[in-house]
């Protein structure tokens, strides 16, 4: 097998240019740079990335725990965030915890088996205290768990006060949210707090139906709306900002079926604009858009950060990342 | 730092019995496993998996390479070939090639580096001969690449069978294709094959317009569908047969707005019945199931199978999975 000093020879410079131009340290022009790829592809020398973890004592992979990788929202954020670290030269560990605490916790003990760099935490079902025994880098999505693990996330609060805004503006006078499940303590439970604080400011009339986990399946939410909220109970409202686009969708369905028409009788306002959404025509929903790219972007810049970082208590920040209305054809 | 030792003490078992739970050989009681795991936990063991792999020159990583881990058919895939890993001990390193051969390249550069036991290629956008240099074990996704290199696929031509044959039977006279990219020497041509086949077969006019790319965006399909469709064209035909789901929606879309009504002047099928359109209820297409989870599976099963093989050129098969008509509301 090829070593090193094989490249370095073919190469014609030194052993210590070789390990530079593989480390990335250093200045290095280009044209050796290119010197030293072109030797090492006609060698056909490839180092052991693996070894060289081991040596250096990081692996230059990290984990992404999602409640589903399928879920259009994840699949969004999951894209965005291989790209990144890609560009950054790390490798990306897919795992899906499918909200089951004991497989989120089995993951997290796989990854540090696996001597990855840090993980990114997207699956929020296990409970605070067991993060905190973790002690290597974490980054959270849309959930504090302490001070020393930076939480990443949308303006939630914004996001509800922007919805609720909406349609009271469009004229709602009686309004319903269904919202996230709220038994987790999850930063996106910000918009139903937005909700009931915007309908008390404007003295609008409000009620809240307490929403499910985040399934993928349109059949979960169509029959979570029709168990949850009886046709003559749709009848009472003509605003409703549901917290994610799928129930959003469900609900036109729902309205349609009654009867209802969307948005002259009823206005419905969803949560999210990920790649379901921007590829539905009929309606085109009205929207909060939580921008998958930039957040992909912020947690993978913030745990490299971490990575990298030289001391052992890095100052990392939180990062609210912007929201934005889509105005589509359900307001 | 807790070594096996401590856990076979902690455990009151022999460090073999320790090693033989961990590596999964031979027969263990689950409650010496029950056992062994508890000691580990105990103790706060965590054997070091990057080491492990050196010694055994076995990783327990395998790579997938997609063109876009965000399109709902390889997010499906990706879901399923996870799940499958996961219960297999096996971790999933993911990576997007964006369809470009460059990346591609480098992505199988870069899990070979880092001694992933084998790799599930999806993109197909390098030449066959890169992919015969590959000397580690490769499973493709509805590609012949070598006699080495197994293939896992759906039935293609098939597909393109049952959807030709269900617009004629509906009556259709006059029909269109949209094909794939045929530029590509890949197996979801047979679809067009079959459409061929089966229109001559039945003695029914036929054209076809060869498609792009798999993107994500409906904007993407929209473009094409006007450009290379225009609506004189698209009254010529009373039933079309497309290569994908999102290229069908948007015929779909682009057909109510020229006032045509589906099904009853024009059908319209996809391919796929990905996640997207398993959401999707307005409408609810008509289309060939491509089993992304038996796929998924059947993809994990064949690589491990390479993997974990004794011999060096273990004996693989090529694998075609069924597809299914699933009736909606566009024909």
């Amino acid at each position: 097998m090829a070593s090193i000093k094989d490249v370095a020879k073919e190469a014609g410079v030194s052993v210590a240019t070789v390990s530079r131009v593989m480390n990335n340290r250093g200045y290095i022009s280009k044209e050796t740079r290119r010197k030293v790829e072109k030797a090492m592809e006609a060698i056909d020398y490839h180092p052991n990335q693996i070894a060289r973890a081991l040596q250096r004592s990081q692996s230059y992979f990290i984990g992404i725990i999602v409640p589903d990788s399928n879920h259009p929202f994840f699949s969004d954020l999951i894209k965005y965030v291989e790209m990144r670290a890609n560009e950054k030269n790390y490798k990306l560990l897919i795992c899906n915890s499918l909200e089951d605490p004991e497989k989120e916790a089995n993951y997290i003990s796989m990854l540090r088996q696996n001597q990855v760099d840090g993980i990114i935490m997207c699956s929020h079902t296990m409970n605070i205290e067991s993060y905190k025994k973790v002690t290597f880098p974490i980054v959270s999505f849309d959930r504090f768990i302490s001070p020393n693990i930076p939480c990443v996330g949308s303006d939630n609060f914004r996001g509800g006060e922007l919805a609720t805004e909406h349609l009271i503006q469009s004229g709602c006078k009686r309004l319903l949210h269904i919202s996230g499940p709220l038994d987790l303590d999850i930063l996106s439970n910000r918009r139903r707090d937005a909700f009931v604080i915007t309908c008390m400011k404007y003295g609008v009339a409000y009620d809240i139906i307490e929403g499910a986990h985040n399934k993928l399946t349109f059949d979960y939410f169509w029959s979570f709306i029709t168990e949850k909220l009886s046709p003559e109970e749709l009848h009472k409202y003509d605003g409703i900002f549901c917290s994610n686009d799928i129930v959003a969708y469900a609900l036109y369905i729902y309205a349609q079926q009654q009867g209802l028409q969307v948005p002259e009788q009823l206005k419905i306002i969803g949560y999210d604009n990920h790649s379901f959404t921007r590829m539905l025509q009929n309606p085109k929903l009205t929207t909060i858009m939580q921008p998958s790219d930039r957040i992909g972007s912020m947690l993978t810049n913030t745990l490299i950060q971490m990575i990298e970082a030289e001391e052992d208590d890095p100052h990392v920040n939180n990062t609210t990342v912007d929201v934005t209305l889509i105005k589509g054809d359900t307001t």
